[in-house]
């Protein structure tokens, strides 16, 4: 259990679904100890957050545990979006804990936001990758199937037909150098966001324990401060692509986010 | 490179097959870093052996590199078989270098084999895994679509169904208590045996850089006799299940054992 | 929840307990992950067991989570017993994961025993250490409070005054050369027995993630069959020492050695 | 012996003591090995440092080796309060390489400074946890039944209780935002400092190997700024809760912090 | 092969060279394996580069493989040195991938630039390091028996006499507070400049995994921009000091940025 | 500190002496963490011996520390051959820690015993390698330079002159699996024995962190029986080759072995 999940589930405002799918990472594999690893570093904070004067444990979250994972990531897609569906309707926001990247298509697919805010090294514009459609790396392609517009911060790699993609009207990129005292346009406001957090947005040194690292990233802080921007518009939130492969940094940040995503959702 | 493999590739009468396809892993993933992991720790070993007293590195051995996998098991095997197929049509006998121990059915698909030999933890005898008939849970099934006949050392676990199908006649399971001084059936001689080496045969002290470890296991002296034993009989090798998660100890394992077939096979 | 262990508590023969306790380990700390590791390196079996042809999950296994542990170990110990006290109310058989050697003296005052049977390098016969009476290493002294009898195999060090206890009638030692093949005395079967695995008695080659590593052990597979011959008599059963300080190993045989117990305990 | 620290004890004007306690840590153990891990990760230091033109070497530092510790924090505390103690009376300034923040108390009580300035992620203002009024997340607490004030610079994380007791008058928080630039107040010149370094206080990116990773943290250079700036008003010093659970950033961090005060309170 | 570097020898414009030599590392060993390192955490970026708009593997990059390394540090630069000489006769780029930092002597001697500019913690002005006169801390001054001039960027520790040696004319200090927005010398447009980045000029932040971690060092961004700035002026680039002791973060900015290099220098 | 090592060193029957010398490993370096790995690992030990019936802090071990190794291998052998010829002149049997095999040179050179015994996976015959004539590859070339007879326990590879040069009359070759129950020449009971541990004998199972890694080797029971046999008629010991690259499995064999060597030798 996420540590202060402690609601039950008819009681709950927001639900952990833990999504640990490992099937397309490019690089390094180990994000379906992703889930474990967020909820064990979460184990080192308090629940006292002095930053919106809340306890973790008093607003309301459940750990629903993990939907374990199979290889043919298409039906394991269906099934989660059915499992984040169930909790939308039990009018709670969900927070899943991945996992790569391509378990946020399910949470989209489920919530129908307007707006997909995502922080991300990575495009993740393309059509498919190797020949596969569901790769993590079409994560932001599927959100605008669904969504009208795509927000991406930190984004600092990608193919050229990605980048081409990225110069439409529908998709904004903010380098980061630029997502320090970042301000989202007024119009955010009014719409259903989506908040996805691809720990590889962080730089290697703020998070090396993720599949594919890319220099010259975003600091915690920065990542913090879009976290507690977004949330108050948001149905849905994720943090993906944590591994097992460092010492806990970025298993520590992605959790703590998540919390950040919480204080800030539940203070508004 | 691995260490020795010097021969040009017309020459040669071994060729070395990185596979790297790492999709199906239960629980631990990284045997993409297989064949890396086995040709840097191969690096330790003197090119001559005693045993044999031959030099690796005059016994006309080509590395031809890894065959890049992507997230298609179907498909990469397919592709994997035709680089075999053409090694065999070159006269030369493959050693596959894993990647899980899915890639051992492009090998035994094209060459043919009478009889599977394998040294395992798990019997593979399924006929898919999570509804994936690709899985690396699936090697010896499949194996027995192509072979007459299948013998498991070490094996020490697997379903119900998969031990019940153990018990037909086509299958010989000989415990790890059994390896020591093993001696294969005389019709052996006569017919053309595929040796695969799954490194988790191995107790996990000796291996414990695989996906998953299983006690009770083989000690690396009794692998090396089996290899010895079956080499001189072998069409085809490889050694599967290799990862990047210890200090060295599975892939310095597996790469020696590669080098006892080559002496043993070459020398008979 | 440890793979398997599906059964609601009321309907359970065995319930596991979590004693993350590790507050007195002389040299490396850790223990307090033993718990969570146990429960993820035992994600590699599979159900079925072939030496007694059961599945774990139909042998009404319940988890109860973890005993959250505190600095008092005193006081830890006088809670801990009482959940133990509990489960052998409900009829069922506790099964320990530590957390240092410590706790199993919460679940010998629970149970009563008559003979306490224990793998372990050490004797663990010490009056205090440091001054601390409930120091890991004066286990075996507070079981004697209990039992009318102790029998350490594996047991290769201690202090002067410890093996000169060690001499006494009660106390039984099986150095590590004479585990293999070792017969139980006959009065055994009629005795209630806690079988107590402390995860150094083996080799530092089976289980480098302990706090205290002793060269010379016992095999992986002495420990299986010790356990096997015990657990029949066995009124509880605990696996302790093992931290998260190395590649596995000591975590999986932790783990496969408590199936063993239950294995051999529900089908005797 | 920590590296440069040539000087005998008579002759010392300052006094390193290990004190290795590691019996409160609340998550990742392994402070015991903190005051080893220092003196190895100085080895890559130049003896002559270009900020203040001098030699680490010709400052007369001595290391008094480790403090042994035993599992009774509070006869600890007496202990190492008693060694702390001696080394003032030979007009040396001690130097504590901890070990748990905890061994900060012990410090404290032998030198009765004015004023107790912290570099620490956490308030440390708890009365008791779990029970224990000696873990390590008390020691401002105690420092303030000892020094008329407190300062605790890049706090970011507390319980409710604690954050009410810091906005009393007698404790200062500054937040890691504005520990860069940060000025003491004038009367800090007038009094005795004690320097207590919590490496927490660091970004988990600078030190992940600590106790309780806490992100959103100060740089390294914003703690060597803080060091050099109260160092010339200090009587004591120390270094705390560094452990073995990374690849060498928060040992070679805190044994920097160490010969910065040195290097400023020496040449001031 | 460096992921990218497709060239055929005859058609390139940039050589990659592998100098894994490992002989003088003072603290921390391993950079024998610093190309495998930095070419296996390579293949985590895109082939595109946004900045530039252009594709790396178009750019004509061939990759040598390595010059096999041993203990005699004089011939093996020697030998080195003829290879950068072949290299630059056939009007290519040479980027060596270290291996210790001596390397880099081999290239300059080769090369015969005006400039050397390095990225550094270290001054690497010694005359000799425990009478060696050919260790990796004093390639800035061999290099200066070459170049009229050097420019340490990032450098904050050597020896007194080192200190002083820097303060004449032909060598500039950057201190790591100054490398960010340093505009370099007007007159380096007309010179031919070799640019040398030891990865410890990074804070250890950012490239924990080096012989010699030096606190309170430079960003990644900054070294990334200092790479952009120079490149174009450059006749030869090297990478030196990565090894295999952390989780890829030095690797991963070390192959950056020898891909910003040959971005920047391709289309200048 | 070696741990118990308590005596003086006027009063000492056995020096330990660290000779951390790292620069010919041919493999994976670290040899010279190893004295600092070997203390470490001790810490864990009783200091009481049953089977000898004797403490390991009453037979007067003095820890010298250790003899700061450079890179010119020929200088510091000459230097530390001085060291050895010290404690041989104090009447004291000298115990050296390494550092690569290499150090064994300069304790043969300064005892000039009349057998060289060795456990070694390697032959150490070969008369120089890559050039270098003070390789660890040459050790035992360099003993049958002073001593009469090499017998060299657990060798299994070497280069085919290596092979050849051990099939002449000085050289005895027990190879891993003669190596259980072996019993010496008798005639040894007459002569001076210098006895060598590279710890690579072991199996990498049970010593993983050393430099070059060969399978199928020699128990940790086998190495000790070795050592017991051999101690009584020894003039010195070591123990080398181990350095910091596994989980502590190597130190503590190797420190566990020179404890081994004490007892045997104190108390025959
Ligand atoms: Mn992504
Ligand atoms: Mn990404
Ligand atoms: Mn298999
Ligand atoms: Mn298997
Ligand atoms: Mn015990
Ligand atoms: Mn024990
Ligand atoms: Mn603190
Ligand atoms: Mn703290
Ligand atoms: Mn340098
Ligand atoms: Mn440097
Ligand atoms: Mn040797
Ligand atoms: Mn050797």
């Amino acid at each position: 259990m996420f540590p202060g999940a402690v609601a039950e589930r008819e009681a709950a405002d927001y639900v952990i679904v833990g999504a640990p799918l490992d099937v397309s990472t490019t690089f390094q594999p180990g994000t379906r100890f992703g889930p474990d690893r967020l909820r064990q570093f979460a184990r080192t904070f308090d629940d006292y957050d002095p930053h919106t004067d809340a306890h973790f444990s008093s607003l309301d979250v459940h750990d629903h545990g993990d939907v374990h994972a199979w290889d043919n990531a298409a039906e394991y897609l269906d099934y989660l979006e059915g499992v984040v569906t169930d909790v939308e309707w039990d009018d709670a926001v969900p927070l899943l804990l991945g996992g790569e990247h391509t378990v946020t298509i399910a949470a989209i697919r489920a919530l129908d936001p307007d707006v997909f805010v995502c922080l991300d090294a990575h495009l993740d514009l393309r059509e498919a990758y190797d020949g596969n459609e569901l790769s993590h790396s079409t994560v932001a392609q599927h959100a605008l199937d669904v969504a009208d517009e795509a927000i991406i911060l930190g984004a600092r790699t990608g193919s050229e037909d990605e980048w081409q993609r990225a110069r439409e009207d529908d998709v904004t990129i903010v380098p980061p150098e630029d997502v320090d005292g970042w301000i989202p346009p007024e119009s955010l406001a009014r719409e259903d966001v989506y908040l996805s957090v691809d720990i590889d947005a962080a730089d290697p040194a703020y998070a090396p324990g993720t599949g594919t690292l890319e220099p010259f990233g975003v600091t915690s802080r920065e990542m913090r401060d879009v976290v507690r921007t977004i949330a108050p518009h948001s149905v849905g939130f994720d943090v993906v692509e944590v591994n097992d492969r460092d010492d806990g940094q970025a298993a520590t940040l992605g959790a703590k986010l998540l919390r950040e995503f919480v204080f800030a959702h539940a203070t508004q």
